[in-house]
């Protein structure tokens, strides 16, 4: 295996015909920032105009991603007082078109979802081709507080119905183990956790048998049948859903709480709400 | 908890943001009679416009419910001969427009099943937002005796798909436990059944942890995916079907033979039937 | 139990109102090859207009049907010469015709699965309204050595959501078990090989106690939901994608190495490829 | 040109790539009984298996055709008390299917419509490829007298929207010329009557320019767009509804009324309903 | 002719079958306030009760409507300081559920169009099911100057397509005469002004020769097949897009350029934009 | 006006808030080889990052575009020997990502339309927002000779329905003015020659009043509309069916028939098909 690029954000190795795709903050649990996401998009494109056969994205450290990168003291917190309302749907619009590339790639794209996978980060997975998750992987649709809503979850439903969707959505910091999303159909397949590795890379090799031309028809093919269902159209919905919460006096509350007491802090009053 | 409302049927309690509505006519296993139906819909109106957040619809005693009340001694028999075959269709229309205000509610709507959960019952938790379901709780699509088709198993097909509706609707009196229709994608989750309330009651609190403006734009975003694959629409066609199946020499024959030998008897001799 | 019909590939018997089906050329595993898929039409079309209820369809020996006859030594094979582009194509879309028969049959079909269900089998029991297999069951979406692509896949997607469908495509004869197959979704239920036959019969016979007209109804209902997701219409595409594919350098570059080869040869050649 | 078949009610000629196919039955303005409606099935299957590349269907006489036969004298009256209602949707039912079969023929169809065309004959229109209208045709989505509902408008949706289909179904007998339903997208032009002949027979051969292949497939790749708007699946559910409403008392008093009054008594009667 | 009922904004009168109900606040050009759009609701409820078979909307005066009333001295202003954005969108979304009403009223509704039909009161006309306008009428999707967006002119769409839909949307003020909208399918039919009146009536009372059963089932027919196509989906989504445009700078400048220079100075200021 | 860019094929001016793009291949009636296409993406990329709020697209000379560039001495012939199927695909699936771009463009863009637009410029023209277009301009769908399939006309049908998007594609070469194109609902809106300029001004510069963001999401709400439809899916579609084509023997027949009698040649020799 050589590595070919190695960004700040996002590593690249190629390995015959397989491209690993490394998200890279693993001191930030892989949180996407817009430089990751920029690299990503950079090294997909280079990927598809290559003679590369299949992709697969998986997170360095402890985490797939932690999802969008929503600290306090982060430039890219998605409310962000100085944006108008409608710059802030053109930037949640513009991560869907992100990830709308993946769907579109010529070439197979595995997640491979170790560790946590959260909020943004099930965005990416869910429009990936294939997902394969380790057993004891943490997946959650929403993270532990709601800043927003109708972005994320709306992305499960063609994957684990409409009522998983919901209570994944509606509880906030529901999580669920690597083992239950593949039990659902949210992941194609849940393997345990010493076997991780080498499984994905004996699928990513087994699929890289077949010429490029090949694969890119039948990826053509499944998505056609899965966009009749109005996919693609209602993922970019919710980027105004969400702007439109993120206006809401609630949500900036839970933002002002964030800044006087800390995530964690805000998190733990949100918690306390319709305690006994 | 305080007991705010008790209709004869329906009653309904309130415990901080959660709002607990029972399906009480345990003495007929909650079966849906017309004056249930309305206090329900009375009731979830009600709900609707106070400051509630999330509502829990569940049985009392042995069942959630056994469905539509068609016993051979009660008014509500769906193909009484004093009905126009337009005024039964409007009749089965409506009740699907009852549970589309479930649908529609602003508040998410648990159905928490129990027991005995058949035929017309599986469309009002269809249309719950989430269903929990105890391990040991039986599920039918369709009655022991088919008195009309079309109406009740189209609405299992964005839930479990169409093989498993298919199963479910053409075996009369076909039966899977609830921790089944949780693998199969009917209920988002069962637990076991000296779990069940503590559990419904943990998770409708957690959910109630979010503010009511964000659940509602929540649900409405996840609606419209579930919408756009044709859902609200064949949910009603269905009354058609079932309308004009209920003038067939076949129903009719099974509705003579209700009157002659009884409910009981008359499954029996439609048990008797194709066997050897 | 009476036998029929016994043509050359299909035999039909039936039994008070349940009629079995049988694939019949289990030294090929019950390949489908035109005269058989001839013959199927015909035996169906005769049901279609006799007062059966329900219709079995399974393999004679080890298998349900290891798929379209595409041996070097068969006239069937789809890549043929001597077909124009647009013959190739029709001939495709015929398939998926013949099979549309199965999904508007006025009769429930199951298709009842053991052994080796693959590739083009895998049509025939998608669009059959049930699908019960034996645990012990081998299903796989494309054949070890992929001729082709967007046929077959596209119709596992209603089942079991594009991730699924992607694996079993992209990753050319990939095996899941008929147990597996079931906690998919793609099969209705599955049952331990000894208890298979009883279990198929029984289901069979309790379906056929509903008259005719309540069964056709009741499956129309749900093909009606199913269809609204573009079913059918996607099921055709994919001969046009299918019919580019065998024009491909790679494809015929198979069919050569067949011919050198044999299959089993030419599948050694191509499981060595992107091996380290 | 020479006449290749002279059936009794469908006359088929074939001058080069060109088949005109004509409904004979002028003495009933080519009213649709169940020998045309096979005759014109067995025709269009001929066809499709031969090497012609255009079909034009036109009707004998003064019409393209009345409509279904429903005078109170014919054997195909829909309400026929001999019928059940399941018998009576399966035959609704078939009438789609035969016209599907002009849908899917492999070769452009042409209607060709001069004179009348009426209710049942609006669907045969509605599922040929390309309508050509003479200025001065009378065109009819309801019949004068409403014996049923639901099966005929559904199918002008696709092509004058839901505000015309409403009108020309709610307005008994309401008419409009060839030149407005040319204007309104039903049909794809109109030409003088004086132009109508040869019009047809120029734009029939002038497609018949283009191989069959080609054609074949431009005509697939056109339907595929029109059907994923639900067009085949909607087609067919009027057939339950139109069942349903042959059996509601209005109906059956309208039948009782042509059996005491005639026809065009019943009519009278009609019209003179809501009147001050 | 009786009059039935005399509200303050809506009056009912009823003539045989046919139910007139007019918007009755002519000094206002019929400008929908909260007052109009309750007691619409309630007329329109008290009609589906009834016996009536077919309802006429109709506006007193100069008008059919000049759209919600947003003029600087209303109380009903769309983007009101006082309230929350989600209030807003439950606003906004409440208008389409009572249009939608109109869309599921088990009678024909004709929207009957002279003079003004602007902004919200083609939405309004858009959910009717059959609208006939006076040649002269005037005709405006958006307003004079856009205070929001995306609400309105999705309602245009399954009408006259989405290129029209957008010309109307993206040029505020755009007008199209009666006449052409009858041209565009935007309306059924248009009628010279001094037949308007004579025309609609006798439409109606030709409609209501056909028994109520009927025309509610040809009505959901009809419905169904436009259903498909997402239309109460989409028509919803727009009070979101609304809502957050309700938020930008942009919209609330308009805002304050109303109080500051009253409406018409408001819009004079708007027309000069972009001007060389 | 200033001129802002001048590409060697496209050129673009910029006044006020209205970008001028102008296709600018005169002496080859601006048909579109791989450098117009190129920069044309180009320059609608740079706008979109721009303060611009509305693009015109127009063509230079006598005509808006004769499509893609196909005469015999062109390096951009569909069907080259030395493409493979899939490459060949790969092509014409970008041309449609590329016009998909202009409907995902922020910003309306105008197709203003005069002289020839023929064949692949109806593509770029169907998936603008709004095309104006001169009374006296030549639209056709298909070229005169039919060199592929499948692929042009699909994108007619969400604007002129099934029947005449038949055809336009069955009868090669078939043309429309502009007058009759805007009758059909294919253009927004057409105008006399001499007024064509200016009205196409007034219009941009009118919808140029509107703030960007504003005219953003109204965009974006009518294109879910119509995508909901399944558009941008079968727009795709197309190019598999196109490159499957380019493989018969009929049309590699057409291309030899360029090259030995040249274009006007080989069309006349396929006009004298089925003559009599």
């Amino acid at each position: 295996m050589t590595v070919d690029v190695s960004n700040e954000t996002v590593l690249l190795e190629r390995e015959r015909h397989v491209a690993w795709v490394t998200l890279n903050r693993p001191e930030r649990l892989n949180a996407m920032n817009d430089a990751m996401l920029d690299e990503l998009e950079a090294v997909l494109a280079d990927l598809a105009a290559s003679d590369n056969r299949v992709v697969v994205i998986r997170g360095a450290g402890r985490a797939f991603s932690a999802g969008y990168d929503v600290a306090a003291d982060s430039a890219e917190v998605g409310y962000a007082a100085e944006r108008t309302p409608v710059e802030d749907r053109d930037r949640l619009v513009s991560n869907i078109e992100r990830f709308t590339q993946v769907w579109r790639h010529p070439q197979p794209v595995i997640a491979a979802v170790h560790g946590y996978c959260v909020a943004g980060a099930t965005q990416l997975a869910s429009l990936a081709d294939i997902t394969i998750v380790s057993d004891d992987a943490t997946i959650m649709a929403s993270p532990a507080l709601p800043l927003g809503g109708g972005y994320l979850s709306p992305l499960w439903v063609h994957l684990v119905g409409p009522k998983r969707a919901k209570l994944m959505s509606f509880d906030a910091g529901r999580k669920i183990s690597g083992k239950q999303a593949a039990e659902w159909g949210w992941a194609a397949e849940s393997v345990p956790p010493e076997l991780f590795d080498e499984h994905v890379a004996r699928t990513a090799h087994s699929i890289a048998r077949t010429p490029a031309p090949l694969l890119r028809l039948k990826k053509e093919a499944i998505n056609r049948a899965a966009e009749l269902q109005g996919l693609l159209t209602y993922a970019r919905m919710g980027a105004e859903t969400d702007a439109l919460l993120h206006l809401t006096p609630e949500v900036q509350a839970y933002q002002e709480s964030i800044k006087t007491y800390g995530l964690k802090g805000a998190i733990a009053r949100f918690n306390a709400e319709d305690a006994p």
